[in-house]
């Protein structure tokens, strides 16, 4: 990593690249998925260069210029500057190596982890710069900005609710970006959400227990995110929400964190950083 | 039950008795619940007697003229033109047997019920005039109108999914209501709900099941009761709700429907016979 | 128009052509518009030919075929088996008489019509089949049909309020949609919409006048368009609504009306007409 | 007022008046109207003082002590310690002379004030110390401090609506409530209110005028009062919104706020100095 592209970063405004030595190459981790297809299509829109991609199978290639798509994340961890990583829990451990190996920052966008995934990012940052988000649009890191703050300020008399829906070929629930949410509440209450949750409502449940947050996840048709935070009080509720009309703006905030991420030094990094919040 | 009862009923306008030889007395199991209170001030708002009520311990009055609480269902029974019960599913077996031992007609709000809970009202239902339902207002009954005919009209690739939001001391979930809006799209599309359900999601759940019709349960403050179905097709959503600003207007149905009831023939009954929807 | 491509559209299965003599025409007015552009998209992926476009200058093709664009809606007229026109209320008229000079059926979508452009239409309707419509998605026309059943039901003490929001580009309000709806609503009641609307509320208003039907328009980012219903009653509201995730669904239905209007009878025709509702 | 009173006020938690040295009474302008006869009952149930009303008829009484309601604001304010006026926009001027003549804070809740209400508060709060809001709840007074933030992160390319319901019988629009949350946006990003709105839209409005703040309303059935804030950017937006159950709300904050302001020096205030935010 030149200090001239650094500096190229650090001038940067929004996904531009004026004055950097050489275009940034990214890597994409699960390039034929939904979101691995979306980041492509930005990237090329912004002219970005394309290092390549993983999947299950090498076949086929990724971006307008036609990179490979191989199965050895090790190779692409090698040709990029920065890997995007929108596949499955089960093959992040593989990526981490890849580019801890590769001494590429990496980006995380995958949902469904669990704590051992968790673990296994924070031994990766004494290595590398990572930032792992349920959700990299601007709209949803600023709704959990605010999701903090109304928690903070109203006492725990008033009941914290998130709701979302998505797609029909949606596998996990909560979204990430619900999960997001939830630990924002968690936060600006001072409580641990693991803790304080309240997940799956089904059947005799008993009265709400004070102070746990609720997820309730909606699946259907082609719904791109939808996010709704209640904060219910007596006789009234504050409702938060977000509303996704395009996967375009999670590729693209993602696309804006990776070109963000290079040459940072190793350690774990929020939205929240590189937005400013 | 004297004919001038019935034809007083008979042309009753709403919840008023004009002709009727004498006043209607409407006995209340659950008396000391939030819906046992609310039907006794909508009763006594509307110039009708009640009869008494029944609650775990035989403490104190119900509405305006001080009718006892008892722990009898069988003495109220006597006592009542018909009985409303809005109490919980392990009072409802002794609620019936009084009932039929006292040849009176029962309205059935309470919520929570199981396949032997329906049952049991099945084989009561050859004895007196039973009415179950999931919810007794006017609003909620004509959506579920609205969503039969939505679910009859689109094609499967439509998905339906049903939220719904209550208070923070509901105990089961999904509600009652949520339960008739779902039965009422299942009937739309001529499949049966039990083997149709997503409820509770939560985890590694895998993609959504073609057909299925999902449940999702919000709760906090005082939220007297919302609801929302919502048809999800490709790139566009319909979305068919109800909002409960009081729980008067369950009691209001309640009432209006308990009058209904009486001099009826044994039979199941429904909200939607009530309303000639 | 032959017997052969009449029976191929009557066995026409969605917007497919199994069966027909030769491809079906379609002639765009308004090609370079926002929705010109959808529905040419819409055709080519359908395989329809697409027998060229008008605009304010005529300049440029449309469709994958390189149609030309024109300033002759004659031409055009002449050259297509069905004409579309999502233009402007000003170009009305000469659509309208060059489609019954060539003979052919027109489906006007643009919205912001007045009086006059609907009489205009009931006079064309004298000589060629036109359908005349706010909204051409499928869910709009089955929520329409679930309002105006809603409003039969309901008596007057329900008020009626219809809220849209569309993107920032839109010029006029309310949608044609919102004004659909409503005129579905006043139909359920038995009501003239024009003396019974109440549009952009602003300063002291007053009370609300019994029986009058609201309009309110939001106008913001890039909406597809969204639409809601509200029926609010003493202490409850149904509120019926629809979401557009992308114009393409009413590209997708405005397609598939103007094939369904091929070789009917003079007339003016609806989308319940078209949708079987 | 003595210091006593003063510091009991000091330590009062929520509406309770522990230590006081004698009760606070309050004097409420608007005494028939549906917020003050909520106050009333708020007062009573926290076991305050009401020093008596005023209304267009100088015709029974308020509050469960039965205080009697005139016609004359003069002596009122000469009894009570605090006043809250929720009457009309016409009789503003009389209460503020009588609360200068008396030298006692006064809490205006009405709505529909325009410029020169504005300043004649402005010209009063030389004299005492005087607090106008078009919410007094909680909830509301969050959601504007939510909302200034939003509008100040987000860029001027995301568009904010405002849209706000309330019940038939309301005579003006926009409510109070949605203007305060439009200033609390404009305060955010740095605009004037006055010169950015877009009220009442109908017909041909044209596109939407970039940096507008938009504002439609709804009335209808018996709904206590809804408001909705859109954020509208591409492909995303933020909707931040606060439903009110019951009027109940208001009476409590304004009764707090009435508590909070005695012994303030003469001055104009806001919920947001009342509640800390």
């Amino acid at each position: 990593m030149t200090s001239a592209r650094q500096s190229g970063i650090g001038r940067a405004d929004g996904i531009s690249m004026k004055g950097a030595a050489r275009m940034t190459a990214i890597g994409i981790f699960g390039a034929r998925g939904r979101m691995g297809q979306a980041i492509a299509g930005v990237a090329d829109a912004a002219g970005l260069v394309i290092a390549g991609g993983t999947d299950g199978k090498a076949e086929g290639t990724i971006g307008a210029a036609g990179a490979p798509i191989t199965t050895d994340p090790g190779t692409l961890a090698t040709r990029a500057d920065v890997l995007i990583d929108f596949s499955v829990p089960a093959a992040l451990r593989a990526h981490l190596d890849a580019c801890i190996a590769a001494g590429k920052p990496l980006l995380i966008g995958t949902t469904g982890l669990e704590t051992e995934h968790q673990a296994a990012i924070d031994a990766a940052a004494a290595h590398i710069a990572v930032l792992q988000t349920g959700n990299t649009s601007l709209g949803v890191n600023l709704l959990a900005a605010l999701v903090r703050e109304a928690a903070a300020r109203l006492g725990d008399d008033w009941d914290i609710e998130i709701a979302e829906m998505h797609h029909r070929h949606k596998v996990d629930a909560p979204s990430g970006t619900a999960l997001l949410l939830g630990q924002a509440a968690a936060q600006g209450r001072g409580i641990d959400l693991a803790t304080h949750s309240a997940r799956g409502r089904d059947g005799i449940t008993g009265a709400r227990r004070p102070g746990d947050i609720g997820f309730a996840s909606l699946r259907g048709g082609s719904v791109a995110g939808d996010h709704l935070v209640i904060l219910a009080g007596e006789n009234e509720r504050i409702e938060l929400g977000h509303r996704a009309e395009s996967r375009v703006i999670f590729a693209r905030g993602a696309v804006k964190a990776a070109q963000w991420l290079i040459g940072k030094a190793p350690g774990r990094y929020t939205m929240a950083d590189v937005l400013g919040l």
